[in-house]
């Protein structure tokens, strides 16, 4: 990093740098008040200049070894970033306790919506096996304070409960232990019958609760510091309690007594659906508000950060605000599952802020999302974040480059959600680039434009759900051939000869009511409503004004139109720096972008020549015209696109 | 590799050296003799020190670019294995024109039987990202001569014949072809129906003729160079001619007549078996024998080595010397299907040289299965040899990295099957690792000894197909619960109370009569049948008197525990060599060698037990007794073994 020798000292001397604990140095507590030690936490650390023995130092110290370790990655971290490091005063500790990647992975190493190859965990050669890939991710996760993996697929395999399963998942646990990262597993809620040969899997029969019991047993004993269970339970096929007329609190409480002897936790995921529901929106806050105040106190629910599933833009998920009497833990998406998937350059901190930052007005002003999931406005000390890891067995980790930016940011995030995403970028590119100042300025640029740019080339104005069936790669508004209604996307446009838009008002399914009165009020007035959600919340005129004085019509061709553009902008701006980056990496990117643009132009002619067909008016001369039918564009198949 | 900048040179110097054919630099006439030339052939190179105006210079000349470059190969090859280049007199031209690699990649990227990751064609982002291991790829093939690669797998997918695919392929076909490799695809017979909406892929159909021959058009528009297809028929399922009555070689002709306009050829595989046959291993013979002469000029069918499916040892196939008027392709298997899979140390250049040495007296003594393959026992012109691939898309290439040593080798035979395994092992040594010479040796000795360890330890005296249903992985010669017998263990080793072995003798199912007469002669007499071929091809007694004077149990025995001690010496050796290899690379196999010893305990284990419940004899109490029980071996499972 420094091009040059750092030798180890054995006495102290100006510039040394010394990182111990004070266990291991009381002078330590000498040097660093009580206060600043506390407010360094568990996990925290400070890095200061002192005077020690009338020598100058820099002191690395923590109350714990990770701590330490954190420390010693800040201050690599300034030094690779080229920050003065003369006069250090810093006291870090994370503000969320549980910072996780969510692998979906499957036991046959086929990543669900992954798109950077398979599996990094090669289970078949587990445990004998340790490919030193398992200990660079340990190091990369500790390097951003990542301090917990789910290993396993949500939609859950109960085979990795086994013995022999076991057996692997401990030799990872062991890999990650002097990283500070636990292991968690996904629980298959009918693992009692798949595997333990029971003929229930009821949370109120005594002998389902025993062999989990048991099984949690059998895990500690073979992973000492498991984390704990993620849960998918009764949701797109997943077995649940439900299925024996009992709740989710029943289901999650029977895992989280089976921990609970051993400090473990249960992450109960909050992503449900069904075709019963009258908006699918709303489905997740019926089934879950209710069961506020039920559950043990080492539950969390997992919850989305949107009501419908990562689109490229969602409103906050109204179950945060909501539900005061349990921790709600945060789930983002990393893997871009529908933000271009594995070859579209989209920075996602701007989307992690804005949901962060929204206002739930849940206790008046300033009740943040954050302050939600922080657990500070409810009082709860249990709380955390989650990102579906975008990790494959791809050379560079994430298929795309960038989309280190985003296993990056999310770690960053879960650390001090105070960071804003130009200073995460600006981080991330200059110890995964260079610090040459144009460079690092262009490349800012480009990824904080990267998510707006994609919304509007994909779903601008609030459009959401609208990709290809299955997949979700590609644009297809028009398919309605699914079984079931909400996995259509003509469900959620609900374009007709009047305008387009899903009403969620009180006129429509009255969603809007999930939310506090003061967001309610705002979305709910289509003169109010922030028009980048406007069609999530209302159906809304072909000809309605919008505030830039075009039709709705017209905005619409004006969004992808100028998102096309902006995405031909950063092609440009990547291209003319050839001369930052070696060649490798250049090309890569290169090559990323020309799909991306393509792909960019696929969606605007797609969508507009589609919305087109209820509209019935013309994408304004001054564009240039697709040239390609939608016919053309309905015919396209992808059956083996990845991730599905 | 010299450690020095090598400069460019304008002008002639000492010790230059010169790369030019005859046609970019006629002077190469006069210092090469028009014999040497013609005897470098199309594809062939000659290095020679030369003087040339005065001057001392090493002359890298050949008649066409693509021998330029092989030449080019070679010479760093010497360099880098330190072979003296002082006095050069080399003409090198290939044993075989058609040297391919056969890849068994789906259009998901899942790799049959691949144990190296995912498919290295990532499909759904050509032809627009070209990744840049496409090209090293085709570097590391021209390295070694390969020339040709059919992209997908045998078990066909028509899609790749769609345009959106055949543009995916144009677009490797062009990064390939500088380094003189073709593309070639194979050819799933329902083609027509699936993709070409015809409601038959009768191929003596005018329409279904047309179709092929459009279809061919349609690919040399894309590819012009485009080598031809590869076929698999009327076998474990695939669609083929006998659908509509027809015979191999009505199906194989019509596919050679759709590209013979353009100098393409069809390799039709030979690899059928059905359940109506007496004895799998008569089957190809069966069919295949009676339809030679029936076949178009640019056909090549093609056989696997053995008569079953690719076992760690088998005798060679009795189709070679069996057909004259067609010439017949060899098709090994790089990937370790049988061999161990990702995770053995197995060294296949003593299993390639074993068959190709194989004599079939087919015209006399002297008539080995290498002259049938290269076509000089029947004046084929026609001729090659392929590899199905064991490339991935992990780091090393091939998961295992002694899986590299099998691509070199195949390679290297197929330019010259003269070279022995001994030969290529201290080439592709030196170029992988060291020089230095105790390495070089006790590497050599591993890898030359671990083909005969693993068949000892896997499946010693001609036992065959013993293992695990669907993803061959590990011992399951207990297995019976197939719907088809030829698909069962036990149908192979037919182990009862009298001994073990498949009669094939003329009171057996007398496949041997498919032999020639001297091959036949010497492996129907159990006295004379070479005891690593035994139970091929008899049912022997248990208590049959060996060679060593043990009797048949004792002699399994000794095999199988000499075998684990055997792999055990080589972990012994590999440990001893940690100061020659960097710590990746070292901890690595050591890693796989620990597996390897475990898995070759398992094998021995479970086989000696299974056998013993029919031999009702005891382990001689010389030997360690297993410490697991017959029931336990039994019990495992693996439903997420790779590559099935």
């Amino acid at each position: 990093m420094l091009g040059k020798n750092i030798p180890v000292k054995n006495s102290l001397q100006n510039g040394v740098i010394l990182a111990a604990t004070a266990t291991q140095l009381p002078v330590i507590t000498q040097l660093i008040s009580k206060e600043s030690l506390a407010a360094a936490g568990t996990e925290g650390f400070i890095i200061r200049s002192v005077n020690y023995q009338g020598k100058k130092i820099i002191l690395i110290t923590a109350n714990s070894d990770i701590g330490i370790l954190y420390g010693s990655f800040h201050f690599l971290r300034l030094l690779q970033t080229q920050q003065p490091v003369s006069k250090l005063e810093i006291i870090s500790s994370p503000s969320l306790q549980l910072r996780l990647l969510n692998h979906w992975d499957n036991l046959d190493r086929y990543v669900e919506r992954g798109y950077a190859g398979m599996s990094i965990w090669n289970w078949h050669t587990l445990p004998d096996y340790i490919d030193l890939r398992y200990k660079d991710y340990a190091r990369a996760n500790a390097s951003i304070g990542i301090n917990g993996v789910s290993l396993t697929n949500v939609n859950a395999n109960a085979m990795v409960l086994t013995k022999a399963y076991l057996a692997k998942c401990a030799a990872l646990a062991n890999i990650f232990r002097p990283y500070g990262i636990k292991v968690y597993l996904t629980a298959r809620f009918s693992a009692p019958i798949e595997i333990g040969n029971l003929k229930t899997a009821d949370p109120l029969n005594d002998t389902v609760r025993q062999w989990w019991n048991n099984k949690a047993k059998e895990i500690y004993e073979a992973i000492p510091d498991f984390g704990g269970f993620l849960v998918k339970a009764n949701s797109e096929g997943q077995p649940g309690p439900q299925n024996y007329g009992r709740d989710h609190a029943d289901g999650a409480n029977m895992l989280a007594d089976a921990v609970a002897p051993y400090k473990g936790i249960v992450m109960w995921r909050a992503f449900v659906y069904s075709q019963q529901s009258t908006d699918r929106f709303k489905q997740a806050y019926e089934e879950f508000k209710p069961l506020d105040g039920k559950f043990r106190k080492n539950v969390l629910v997992q919850v989305k950060n949107g009501p419908i599933d990562f689109q490229p833009r969602e409103p906050f998920s109204p179950l945060f605000g909501a539900m005061d009497q349990i921790p709600l833990m945060m789930e983002f998406q990393l893997t871009q599952e529908y933000l271009g998937q594995g070859t579209h350059l989209v920075y996602e901190a701007p989307l992690f802020k804005e949901v962060l930052e929204a206002d739930t007005y849940a206790k008046g002003k300033g009740s943040t999302v954050a302050k939600v999931i922080d657990g500070s406005l409810y009082g709860h000390s249990l709380n955390g974040m989650a990102g579906v890891s975008n990790i494959g067995n791809n050379r560079n980790w994430t298929g795309h480059l960038f989309g280190q930016a985003n296993w990056y940011a999310l770690g960053r995030l879960a650390w001090n959600y105070n960071l804003n995403s130009e200073q995460i970028a600006d981080e991330w590119i200059r110890q995964t680039f260079t610090n040459e100042r144009s460079f690092v300025t262009t490349i800012k640029k480009i990824m904080l434009s990267s998510h707006e740019t994609m919304v509007n080339y994909m779903t601008p104005l609030g459009l959401h759900h609208i990709m290809g069936n299955g997949h979700h790669y590609g644009p297809a508004p028009w398919s309605d051939n699914l079984p079931r209604p909400d996995w259509n996307p003509v469900y959620y446009h609900q374009a007709d000869s009047f305008g387009i838009g899903f009403d969620r008002t009180v006129r429509g399914t009255n969603a809007l009511a999930q939310f506090a009165p003061e967001i309610r009020k705002q979305y709910e007035d289509i003169n109010t409503c922030d028009e980048k959600y406007l069609l999530w919340f209302h159906h809304v005129s072909w000809k309605h004004k919008m505030k830039s004085g075009l039709t709705l019509w017209e905005e619409l061709c004006a969004k992808y139109y100028k998102a096309v553009d902006d995405i031909k902008a950063i092609q440009q701006q990547w291209n003319s720096l050839k001369n930052y980056v070696d060649a490798e990496r250049f090309q890569h990117v290169q090559q990323l972008l020309t799909i991306q643009v393509k792909e960019a132009i696929w969606w605007r002619n797609a969508c507009l020549l589609y919305f087109q067909t209820f509209s019935k008016m013309s994408i304004p001369d001054k564009y240039e015209q697709p040239d390609k039918s939608l016919k053309y564009y309905k015919s396209l198949r992808f059956p083996y696109a990845p991730g599905n």
